[in-house]
Formats: structure tokens, C-alpha cells, sequence
């Protein structure tokens, strides 16, 4: 069987993670890295033994043996390249978010459509093995009536790279809601079986960093600060969201004045609930002929960048849509961006 | 000095917490309990040195000396009698909620209005110490700006008296959000020094006992249940308001299948944040010059009910409004109201 | 810039803290490592890309490129290396304690004087981010009239290495208050301003494998125990120190019949007390306006051990004595030689 | 069975321990209760159907049927009080402490002795079942070398009557060493059969309340402060005590910075420890055959005060002492007088 031949570009700190599960697909081989930054993308190709490498996306364009790509670049990004390489011929897995707005995303969108191409978003949560087990029980009726999902990803002092590209709107899009609760939102879409979204309220508020050397915290991922730099991104977003199915209650925040991160979603239903912690193990609680249950389930945890990767290949070989498909993570993006639209108009806002 | 002549209206559960009160000051004197049941009446009587009882209200209105009474009857009743002794030319101390619906209140503040007479509510929590000690922080600057309030009054299994007139709408007015939101909401909104509401967005829910046999519980308070009794109050509450202040996101439940209960209200400020355990202590975080603060503050616990009746006597005799006026209380019934009717409409509603 | 060449003498347990600080330090290259078994030298200089090992420290003493030197050898050897890597014009940093007797610190000392040379000993604590903070307090004033501090450096089963020079008096100079006390006296000496010492009284105690086959035990670091060996050093310790300052009393064993370890100095002043749990976190506990306060701050964590010996190379470069010189420093030899004298003449002693 | 006749003299919070104690023991009859204030005593009196009461305690002492009295008065009082009782003939039981210096103490001894009466200390703690349990082990070499106790009697906000008696040196002779701390000393030197003390050393500290209103607490017992009286008197004390057994180390507050209150003896053998918990259980720890054991004791406890006044009515009965008379008791009062010379004079106290 021949191999799939792709290109991961951009080579920062999610690209290993890509780099890593095409690498052990027996179904791929790597044969770009693409960084701006020449050191970068050689470090990593000498590490995972990737052929060649190159500065600049475009020349490999051209390259028939190519045809998916992966995209790790920076959000503002996304939609530029994504289209280059739709348009090009390629598939695309692009990092999440999508892109920076909605405007961008339908591009992008109508790029893989004119083009009969796979467009992927890394909306990794959707292959993690816990997700899966939950949405396997909501199916099943396990939980009965599902009435309301409470999401909440709030920090302590978790503001990454304070004055870099995270927290520059125009190049990130925004700040805890696009970087943390896209995967948030798009794992409870598809729990839910992508019911359909009715009212969108929400307030989005940038106040710790405001005054950015007044930001006291201990560590900072993606940093040191650069108090040069610009902060005019959400680090706390509440929201109130109607859907055909359950209503969605959500606060986040990057950084707050709080004691313990509350990071986990919360699945209600009528006959049992389910408490999710982001990234680890999740809860059941039940209540069956007069007794009430606590359970924690235990399972294999499957490697969900592998399985992601592994879709996409799936995705690219059969020429099937998957779950992380533009199509079904489309309205992710749109709800984050009615959520910025209700904080600035004050007002919920009807899809 | 005279001592204030005072009635309690309703010998319930709550009506001992104004008797041992009204006993505890030296400014008043208890002359009459009342319940529609004369052994409720006689009991307390008998214990608490009262010298009469009586099972209808309306006969001691007529008495002079009678200056001012505690209603402790069930929410339906509450309009009812305020008005008929406002009317009498009674001061009134009106247990919470208000009553249970806006109609209502206003119809209560109009007599309170027209008779020139004090018109409090039970809204105990406003005269609750830790909730003052946080008041006094926000009113300091201590919190710097307070952008957010999570509130949260969320419990595993408390629905009380299943079917009797806490779960019967035409009784209560409502279930957990009237019940249970109506103190977690007033004290946010005296906390904050009465902010402007600008809109509010909610949905209830009636899950976990409509099909009331199918309820499985472990302990019951104002139990048992009643099987042929009614159920169509809500026993899970979500919203989402706007302040001319703060924006103010809540989650509250009588029941709902999670694991510990979460009751607690958390005022985000830019500066500091304070979480306060419902009833219990609070915990600071604050943060300067680098180093991460936690800090749970001491202090002597006042008697809240005591508090509240020697505010309302003090009212009474100086005929100066004090916090707990239906003047400074009545927001927090529209906001109930206005969540209501938004869940039922399915949209926002505007103030 | 030239990088300060040193060496490490001695390849024991302690040394790697040195070499790794001595690594990522920009202004220093280790040019030796030391020790008498060859292979212990060989194995670390591999690890860390050192260029030469040798078994006697006298023949790296005429290398004119040799700055400076870290002394890890056992406490019995510590003044014979020092004052002849100073005489050799060498300045030095000596592993804690300085030495087993006053006579050798006094000595040392001397040898640095009259070299004029550097002379730290390797009291680390005085680089430890909660016990500077704690100071910063202290200096502040936060603390108020600082009166009292207790010591309890006590474990319930940790008599290092039974029977070898940890418990053989001649090589150690003694057991657990030389061992852990010399820390916890010096970190309060520090953080006090090094106040007068006036009055010294203390009782050593050698219990607990006084019959070393007695002894029961889970772990043993430095173990197993060689029962052909001495035991004859204290493994209880209890003082009362008077000073200009604060009076400090104190508790300490390597192992006693008590439950919970017990290991953490209270600083305790008029306006607020510390208790700092040894290594870890400190909690301040407060009063004012009628409320206590219990806070617990974070910061970050500076790796101590680098503080050090970056202390020290700046030191060596600027020719400028820093808070772990041996003037410092020698008090606390000083105070612990008093308490071994008290407890031998069963009385006070007035320094 | 003639029944012994006493006497209470004086009717605050101690005396009902006494009160209680003589009523219910078969061999006794209160016939007397007496204090300055007539209606403390009539309330009591009445309470426990005591025929006569005084405010003179020198009226009753002509009565040739009276036998014995429990003195009960502030500690100013003891000395004068009790040489009267003594010298009319009657036996004493004195509250501790014995009083408010050595002089007073001797003088007590001496009238006792000259006048062959009973007099004993009400260091009620000799009668505790735990401490009995304790010295019992330590009396069959279950503890092995008792070589140290440990004594911690700390609390954090505990000074009683501020302004009052408690904290006027010339009415108690102290402050936390001679109100709590007597207790503690007492029942050390019981439970080590009355070692000889060699030398003691001490600093006592009036720190939290010397301006009276920044002393900010939560409760008072023996309050409310006065704020108009005195407070002279030590909130906080050290010490090390040398004896022909164990050395004793201890720190005790009234009041101090601290978070959780710390009162409790260790006795440290080198077979076992133990640990008791002031008014409560104790655990022993001990190892034995490469096993350590944590064991906690559960026994019947008797009432201590109904034991310690049984014990006085059998000395009363058999003119034989036990063990809390003067002669066993003396002791304390000279290590507490001695660790007050110690600390105004800066310097260990030899006795």
C-alpha cells in the first residue's frame, strides 16, 4: 500500500503531537516540516527523521506526491493557509480554532467544498476516550432527559504568553473562549449529537492582565511576559446558551481571583448525571428503587492525537467526512463569536 | 420606656426564629402568636411566655396597642395579610419570599405606601455577618472592580415536602429559584449596592420528582411526601443577568444528580475575589507584588434573626427605612419573576 | 567575559546540587571533580561534561586557573580542605556545618582572613524563597514585636546511616542538631538580623540506638546500618536560647517515639505569627479590626541551591561578603557548641 | 456513719465542680456555702439544697461540726483564707493555685503543720484516669528512659476577662503560667513520681493584650474586657527544666498567632512515647521486633473532680495524706515563682 505523504506546518508546541501520531501511522509518511523559523522545523525533522524541510508553505504546493497537510500555525493564520492548500489540491488538518471569525471559517469552508477536499479541525477532544464513553451514554439513554450541561474551564493564573500572539486579538481572535472554550464547546456539540443552537448570551471581560505588569502569578506557559507587547483579549467569559436540546450554562477564565481550577463539564440529566474533569476521568451519578450511586468508571485511555490523525487519514483515503469535519465543528466558531457579539451589544443574540 | 407590642403571624418552622428574637429584645413584647392550627399557636405560647393565641389574624387588628407583626405563613397568604394589617395600620415584617408574584408585591408596597408604615422582608442574609464583612470589602475597594458574580445554590437531593405546598406553583410561587434563589439573589444584589438591572436570561427546569414516585431520595425536610399531592415547580434554575455592576451568572437545584452540593457565591473582583460558603465562612484571594494570596478570615457571628427584628423594631420606632425595606427588596422578586417568564419564553428579557 | 573555573571536592550525596548549579550558572565552568574513590569523581564528571577528576584535592591547588572551590566531604575533613584551598589562594564554599568544633570554624576563619579570601559555608536555607519572604516580613514590621520563635526540627524514625559517620561522633562533630539544626538555627539567625546571643541552655539526649540492634526502623538513608560501627552522637536535642531579639526554644530528633514528624520554625510577633513548615509553604496568621486572618501565599520557587553558589561566584567576582559568609555564619557553630556544653555541664551558658 | 460536714467558700465558676462533687459523695454534707456576694451563693444554695449561706467566711468557722472547706475564691485570697481555716481547726482543700507566690505557699504549709490538718491543692488533674493511666505505664517501665516531656499548653485566642482578676497580677500572680500552666507542671511531676528539679529557665512575655483594645478575639471567656482595668500579666511563656529524671521543655499562650491551639504533654521514653491531648485520650507510640506501633488507649474515665474530693474526705476520715497535699504540690508553685525570677533576671534559676 502506498503511503499517505503529508506536511505539518508550522513546528511550535502543538506540532510535535502531530508529528508524533503521523509517525507512528503505518498508513503515512511525513515528508515536509514548514516553519518560518528554519531551526525550528530542522530540530524536529532530525528528531522524527522527516526528509526535507522548508521555510515557506507555498513551494511545497506544487508537489504531487503531497496530499494532506497538517496546519499548527498561529490562529490568524489558519484561513490563509488552509485555503492555499484546499485550493492547491490538499487535504487540510487545521489546528482549532478554525480561524480567528466566522468570516474566515465560511471561507474556508467554501475552499474545501469547491475544492472536494477533506477540511479537518483539531478539535482533539472529539477522540478523547472519555468523551467518547459519555456520548456513548447519552445515546444510550443511560442519563435519560439531558436538561443541562454546566461548563466551566476557570483558572487560577493561567494566562499564556501575556503580551505575545495569545493574548493580541488580531492574531488570536480572542482569549479563554477561543483558546480554551472551542474545545469546551465543540466536545459538548458532539456529545450532544450537534443539536441546534437557538440564543446565545454572554459577557466577555479582559481584567486581570489590564494593567499588564500588575498580573501577579507564579508560572506562565508560552511566556515570559513581554510588558511591551498587547493584552486586549477575554481572560473570563460567562454564558448562557439555548439549544434544541439541553441549555449550556458556561464560565471561563484564564486567570481569576479563585482558589482551585474548576476545569470539568457537567452532564444533567433526569436519571443520571455525569461530572467530566477536563482531560481526566469523569463521575456518574444515579439514583435507582430508593438508593443513590457514585460511580467512576474505569477504561483504556486511547492516545487521542493518534485517533484524530488516524480519521483524518481515514477521512483522506475514503473521501468520508468524520466527526471533526468542518462541517459539524462550523457551529463551534459560531457560537464563540455571538458570544463576543452579545458582550459587546449587551443583548442575547438569536441563530 | 414603652416596649413595642408585636404579633407573629404563622407558627411554622421558621416562626420560632422571630420569637426567640422578639424574646432576646429588651424594646419589644410578643402579645399574640397566631396559626389557623391552635395547638401550633399554644405550644409556642406556653414555651416562649406569650400571653395569647388566636387562630384568625384579623381579630387583633383591632387592637391598639398592637403595633407591629412577623408573617410567617405560607407564600400565598403572604399579600393577603401584609395588606390587611398595612391596612390596620400595622408595621409589617414579611418573611421572604415577598410574595409569589410581582402583582402582588406591588399591590403590598402600595399599602405599605399608603398607610405610611414599615414593609420589611425576611431577607435574613443581609443582616448575616460574613455577608456584611464582604459588603464592607466591596464598599472598601478591597476587590477592586467587581466584574462577575457566580452563584450558586445547587443541592443533591433537598426537594422539601414533595407534593405538598412547597412543590404546588399556586402556593409558592415557585420552586427552587423562589425558595432557595430569592436569598442568594438579594444578598448579591445588597452586596453590591443595589445595581441597576439591565437584562436577564433563564431557563427552569421541573426534572427530578415529575414523575414523583420515580424521586429517590435520602432524607426529606418538610416531609414525607405526598404521592397524591402536586409537583410543578422547578427544581433546577440557570440564568444569566446584567448589572449596571457586575454580571451575575447562577446554577441553582433542590435536586439534581451531581455528588457534593455546591452552594456558594463567588464575587470576582480584578483586585480579589471572595467565594462564600453559604452560611459559613468566606476565603480571600488577592494577589500583589507577586506573591499569591489565600486568606480565610475570623470574626465574631452575629445572630442574623436577631439582627434582622432589632433592624425591623429600630424601623418601626424611628420610622426610618433600613436595608431590608420592600423598597431595597423588591428588585430581587422582579429578577425571579423575569426569569421566569424568559424561561418561558425562551429569550432574554429586558428590565 | 571568563567564566570562574571551580572544582568540587567530595562526590557525595550533596555534591550533585552543586554541580548541577555550578552547570546552568553562565559565569562558572567546572574544571575538577574530586573525590578519594575514583569511580564516585568519574561516574558525576561524565554525567556533566566536567574535563578532569583526580582522588587528592592538593593537586588541582597550583592550577593558577582554579577560582574557586565547593567543599562536600564529610564534616570531619571540611577545616583540614578549606584552609588549604585558601592558603592556596582559593576562595571556598564548605557544605554545612562549617565544622565539628569551634576551634576548626575559628580557624577556617582565619585562614580566610588572611588570604583574603571568600569563605561561605553552605547554610542554603538562607537562599530559600518562603524563609526570604518570611524575613521581608519580618524587616517590614508585618510581624510586629517579633518575641518568641520555636524550632521543631523532630522525626519519628531518621537516624541516617546507624553506625557510620553520621552517628560517630569524632567524624560528624555530633548527630541531629549538628545534622538538621545547624539549618534551622541558622535560616532563624538570618531572618532575625542575627541578633546577640546572651544565654545558651540545652540537654542532648543519645536514645533511641544507644543499643543499635534496638533500633527499629522503616527506611534508613545513608543506611543499611553497619551494627560494627558507633553510635554515640544525640539524636534528641532541646534548648532555650535568649538573644537581643526574640527568646528561641527549641525541640529536635533524628527519632523519638511520636507519631507525625514535626519538622517547622514559628516566628511569633505581637501583630502576626508564621509558621513555616521546613521546605514547604508558610502560613501568616493575623488580627485586626476585630477579624483574624489565616493567609497562605504563593510565589514562585527559586531553586535554592542555584541561589547559592550564584551568591557565591558573585561574591568571588566582586570581592564582596554575602548573608552566608562564615562572619554570618559563625554564631550558629557557636550556638550549638553552647548547647553541647550546657547539656555536658548541666547549666546555662553565657556566650 | 457520721457524715463529714463542709463548706464551699467562695461561688463563681469553679465551685460547682466542688458543689457537685461533695453532694454526691455518700460520706459528706455541705452545711455551709459562702461568698461575698450573698446571691451567687443563695442561687446555688438552692440549686443543691444547701441548708445556710454567708458572705462571711469567718462566721462559720466557730462551728465545731464543721470539718472541712473547699476554697474556691480568686487566688489573691487562697493564703489568708485558708491559714484562718486552718488555724480554726478545720481541713482545706485550696483550688490551685496553691497562691500567688512562695511566701503565701510556705505559709500555708506551715499553718497546716502547726495546726496537723489536712491541706491539699485542687490540681484536679492528679485524679484525671488518662494521666493515671500514663504514670501507671511509666511506673512499669512500659515508656522505658523517660528522658524528655514535652508540654505544650497553646492556645490562640484564649486570655480570659481581659481587664478583670485573671489579668491583674496582684489578684493572680500570673497570667497563662500560673492559670494553665500550674495544671500541666503539676500533673508532669506527679506522673514522674516528684523528680528533685535542679535547674530552671524562663521567659515569660505579655504581648497580645498590652493595649488592651488591639487584643481582637472571637470569644471571652470571663469577659466582656474591661477596658478601664489591668493587664500586667504573662500571655505567652517558655522554658527548660532540668531534673533528676526527664529535662522538661514547654511553651504555653494564653493568646498567640498561631492557627490551631496545641495543648498536650509528650513523655518520651526510649521504649515508648506518649502523647495525651490535655482533657482528652493519648496515644502510644511505640517499636518493637522491626514493627512500629501508634496505639490509642480507650478506658472507663472517671470524674475527676468527684475523685479528687473523694480522695480529700479520705484523708479528712484517716488523717492520711495523698498525693495532692501541700507537701506533693509545693513543688510546682517553686518551679513557676522560679521561672519568673528566671526571666526578669535574664538567667537560669538553680533551686
Amino acid at each position: 500500500m502506498e503511503k499517505v505523504k503529508v506536511a505539518v506546518i508550522g513546528c511550535g508546541t502543538i506540532s510535535p503531537n502531530h508529528i508524533k501520531a503521523y509517525t507512528k501511522n503505518e498508513r503515512t509518511d511525513i515528508k515536509y516540516l514548514v516553519d518560518i523559523r528554519p531551526e525550528r522545523a530542522k530540530k524536529l525533522a532530525e528528531k522524527f527523521h522527516v526528509p526535507h524541510t522548508t521555510t515557506d508553505f507555498r513551494e511545497i504546493l506544487h508537489d504531487k506526491e503531497l496530499e494532506a497537510v497538517s496546519i499548527c500555525t498561529p490562529n490568524d493564520t489558519h484561513a490563509k493557509i488552509a485555503i492555499a492548500c484546499l485550493d492547491a489540491g490538499k487535504h487540510v488538518l487545521c489546528e482549532k480554532p478554525a480561524a480567528i471569525n466566522m468570516k474566515q471559517v465560511n471561507e474556508m469552508k467554501a475552499a474545501a467544498e469547491r475544492n472536494k477536499r477533506i477540511l479537518n479541525i483539531g478539535v482533539v477532544n472529539r477522540y478523547n476516550t472519555a468523551v467518547n464513553k459519555i456520548k456513548e451514554m447519552i445515546d444510550n439513554g443511560d442519563l435519560g432527559n439531558v436538561y443541562h450541561v454546566y461548563c466551566s474551564f476557570r483558572a487560577h493564573r493561567s494566562i499564556p504568553g501575556l503580551g505575545g500572539p495569545f493574548t493580541t486579538k488580531s492574531k488570536s481572535g480572542g482569549g479563554v473562549l477561543i483558546d480554551w472554550g472551542v474545545h469546551y464547546l465543540d466536545l459538548i456539540f458532539y456529545s450532544l449529537n450537534q443539536p441546534k443552537i437557538l440564543t446565545v448570551s454572554g459577557t466577555t471581560h479582559s481584567e486581570l492582565a489590564k494593567n499588564m505588569k500588575d498580573y501577579t502569578y507564579i508560572n506562565m506557559w508560552a511566556g515570559p511576559p513581554d510588558y511591551t507587547g498587547t493584552y486586549d483579549v477575554d481572560d473570563f467569559v460567562t454564558g448562557l446558551i439555548r439549544t434544541s436540546g439541553p441549555t449550556i450554562s458556561l464560565n471561563g477564565a484564564w486567570a481569576q481571583n479563585i482558589g482551585e481550577p474548576a476545569t470539568f463539564v457537567e452532564f444533567l440529566g433526569d436519571k443520571a448525571g455525569v461530572k467530566w474533569q477536563y482531560g481526566g476521568n469523569f463521575t456518574v451519578y444515579s439514583a435507582k428503587d430508593g438508593v443513590l450511586y457514585e460511580t467512576i468508571p474505569a477504561y483504556a485511555q486511547k492516545d487521542m492525537f493518534y485517533e484524530e490523525i488516524d480519521g483524518f487519514i481515514q477521512s483522506v483515503m475514503s473521501d468520508m467526512k468524520s466527526r471533526s469535519n468542518i462541517d459539524n465543528v462550523l457551529v463551534t466558531s459560531e457560537v464563540m463569536e455571538a458570544i463576543y457579539t452579545s458582550s459587546e451589544q449587551g443583548s442575547e443574540v438569536t441563530l
